[in-house]
């Protein structure tokens, strides 16, 4: 299927459920990653009341997972979708679960944030975790923009930037267990720390499941669970050698 | 609607299918929770072979995901169905997320478990994780009866256990700290049980996750995120009393 086709049906009031379903997804993506972007800072400037108020506004994301679940609800009941347009659909359902867990985990880095500002501060105020965080963003917002253009070749580079963050994880945790190890007193604190950057390295992963979402929409074909270079090779030719 | 009429259709061709995608889910269902036991095993009897033996079978929980996947929408395409029905295959293709999620969790079990079991072992082996495991594979069980029988009461009643788990979880992180202040060349092997302890923790909100989509299915209500107390009040009056 191509990706135009999913613009053009008969019904044109179909088109226009399918349009506001897009939307509607699109600004929900919008507010996870706002509420990513705050909780974030939340840690790096030791704002505690910026990580309160984050995680209160949790509930926004919540409310908007059921509306669009019960939108996709109705369009199935009333339109009977097939073929592209179900796929679209269930593609949703399952994109705005990852959105929901990632407002959760924001909701978490938050919470952590109100508590790390109420400690001693490193020098290097968190220099690493704000590293992390930046890519964990950069593949979000990638993964976003690749749900609205349905770019398939965009969601194939996208999911190749998760190893990296899981990477730049792990190194984050050995290193805060050397801390530990060098100063116990720093340990309550240092944990923090680690509870953040898992929260971070699970985005990743949501991320990840949103791009492979886009290729089963477009594509018809689930790609969890498959080698990431057989992906590459079959729906994004070129990306994995032009990476290096 | 009444339990009893999701057995009823006037196809029963679509009712073959349904029940078959209730029963595919069901095998789902037990392939975790077999999944989840083995990991705990190996933890608990530091047997680094069956930890790796059930991170491999990872792959089949993948497989049965993608399977009952495309039965829904086969099923969504094919039999158009409405209202208790959607909902039933809504719910379902939820529900899998869950379960597939549970199994990553137990993966990541089993591969802690044989890092943990090339480390010194503590006297108690690991009682605590042994006995939060325990909890949540009762609350997972309990989660999956509720969903084969459709019993909504069930569903609230599970539902409950997910704070005397989230607190059992809070209590071994503290103690986990403890060991860590006390005794630092413990930091590299106890962190590997937090995370395990964390896993867990996990699985007890998927579990949760289900008892939500019990209840969405049964009355078409979308508790998620509603207030435990006053879902107990509407699904299943005398469960919060009758608990003390």
């Amino acid at each position: 299927m191509d990706t135009a086709d999913l613009g053009h049906h008969i019904s044109s009031r179909f088109n226009e459920d399918l349009d506001r379903l897009r939307n509607s997804v699109l600004a929900m993506g919008g507010l996870v990653e706002s509420q990513l972007q705050r909780a974030v800072e939340a840690v790096v400037r030791g704002d505690s009341e910026l990580g309160l108020a984050v995680a209160r506004d949790d509930q926004r994301v919540d409310r908007m997972e059921i509306e669009i679940d019960q939108a996709c609800s109705r369009i199935i009941a009333t339109r009977q979708p097939a073929a592209g347009d179900l796929r679209l659909i269930m593609a949703i359902i399952k994109a705005i679960t990852d959105l929901e867990r990632i407002g959760d985990e924001a909701e978490k880095i938050a919470t952590l944030a109100a508590r790390l500002a109420t400690m001693e501060r490193p020098a290097d105020r968190y220099r690493e975790l704000a590293s992390l965080a930046g890519h964990v963003q950069e593949m979000l917002r990638a993964a976003l923009d690749a749900l609205a253009r349905l770019d398939t070749r965009a969601a194939v580079e996208t999911l190749a930037m998760d190893q990296a963050i899981d990477r730049e994880y792990d190194s984050i945790t050995r290193q805060c267990i050397t801390f530990m190890m060098e100063d116990p007193r720093t340990i309550s604190r240092v944990m923090n720390v680690t509870w953040v950057a898992r929260s971070l390295e699970r985005i990743g992963d949501h991320a990840k499941n949103i791009c492979e979402y886009v290729i089963y929409m477009v594509h018809g074909r689930d790609v969890r669970h498959l080698d990431e270079q057989r992906v590459a090779r079959e729906f994004a030719p070129g990306v994995v050698d032009g990476q290096g």
